[in-house]
């Protein structure tokens, strides 16, 4: 079983609770982070704890503790339950107030909740064999720049792409792709170029991103940061998608028609093959 | 301290707790439902238990128990709390499971928690004098007519306009008024004719809503379900909105413009005064 910390407490997951009048539970009134592992150790904690930071700002949410204390939890918590790889999931939400639309006193005390997934990140099938994503109506709210627990689409869309015999969905808004369910999506163009969307409040600021593009940049790959339409996708050379999981994953269908030669792009494979040697000289 | 109900264990609510998996907290996977309380008795509960069970078939998510187990459990808690006005809240999740985006397996069991908030629902000091409204724009997600725990913008906005000096927000997109941050808008126009935003995806099918234009075609006032511009409802003769809390509460100003003469329309406190006389007349 794993050891999972709730506001102060290491605990059994099985005794791992929250109050029913947490605002998190409540009002969706919460926001997270998942800090990938490998070799049990942290990859790029101090991106996602900028996030997460910008994301309690934005919410004038007070955070829960310092950033050497979050270090200190997550490297207890990979410790306790002997985590090689996978992930620490951390969640902080307004805290436990009697139930009002209205944010509670400033004094509310933020709950934090963080535990372990363990999953195998590096030596995934699907790096291989690339994955098939479903295109989906974006019905997402219009602040997907802030990381909130707000879910549910993402969730109901991840679903239906499996209903559907795929992998993922990618939401499309006013004709173009804005991201996938849980991930940031990218295409490569004919002339080589690197195409992905640039920041706004229609999809998340990838920690996994900010890297992508970065050694993308560094390798001499030509980036253009646009919005692409699924047509676009269709037609492209290659296609991948980001994320603190999947790192770089190739897509190699788009609605049940191929990319390209339907196998995972070369410059796809290069920056995933990159951003894991980097992700493990620089965990900590 | 109040008694609170939590799957399937009534408790004191400082014991009322969920697990950090509960998809609820994870994923705002989750619906939820309040009914109101008068003279210690359910108002409209048949009514509220059909959008819930709407809300659960919407998310394709399991009834957590028979609807007269729901009305067993509302009635034991107003009991236990010796609740004469207010509300029980109902919320149902997805259940706990480990952390995923894809639905977890159909024989996942769903939560169910219910608690009362005590609450001055007929005599209130604003009932009287109206609320103040400011205009938002409507950031929510676009299947506002599940009623999920998705509240974070609603949340927000409240916090807004109270920020500005208002009672609630009138949240905006393309134009037209869809609702208030917890409540259905409707005005008066110069024609004496009520006009209010018809259902769809845009809106919550409020409960109270369905009783106050059944009401209102009862007592001879005439209805248009449309959409509503800003502009319009400044230059309506009435303004209110409704919910199972509020019940039908005035609108006598917007962004600090006042609404006809400021003060609560003579249609609007009548149908208040009857929904409360019926709600009274058939709350069980």
């Amino acid at each position: 079983m794993r050891t999972v910390y709730v506001n102060g407490v290491f605990c059994p997951e099985d005794e791992g609770k929250v109050s029913i009048f947490d605002r998190g539970f409540l009002f969706a009134d919460a926001v997270y982070e998942v800090v990938s592992v490998l070799d049990g150790k942290l990859v790029d904690f101090a991106g996602h704890m900028a996030r997460l930071a910008r994301s309690l700002g934005e919410l004038a949410m007070a955070a829960p503790t310092s950033d050497d204390e979050l270090l200190a939890i997550h490297r207890r918590l990979i410790a306790e339950n002997a985590l090689e790889e996978g992930a620490v999931y951390l969640q902080v939400t307004r805290g436990p107030a009697d139930r009002d639309f209205l944010f509670p006193p400033q004094d509310t005390k933020p709950s934090l909740v963080l535990f372990t997934q363990a999953a195998a990140l590096r030596d995934k099938p699907a790096a291989r064999t690339g994955i098939r994503v479903v295109t989906l109506p974006d019905l997402r709210w219009q602040r997907r720049d802030i990381k909130t627990v707000q879910l549910l689409y993402p969730s109901m869309a991840k679903t239906e792409a499996k209903r559907r015999g795929a992998d993922d969905a990618w939401m499309v808004e006013d004709g173009c792709v804005t991201e996938g369910s849980s991930n940031n999506a990218y295409i490569v163009d004919a002339g080589g170029k690197l195409v992905t969307r640039p920041l706004s409040h229609a999809i998340l600021p990838g920690i996994t991103r900010i890297a992508v593009l970065r050694l993308a940049a560094e390798s001499g790959i030509a980036i253009k940061e646009r919005p692409f339409t699924v047509d676009e996708a269709l037609a492209a050379k290659e296609a991948f998608i980001s994320s603190a999981s999947s790192f770089v994953m190739p897509v190699v269908e788009i609605d049940g028609q191929p990319i390209a030669d339907g196998r995972p792009g070369e410059i796809t494979r290069r920056l995933r093959a990159i951003y894991i040697e980097e992700a493990l000289k620089t965990a900590i």
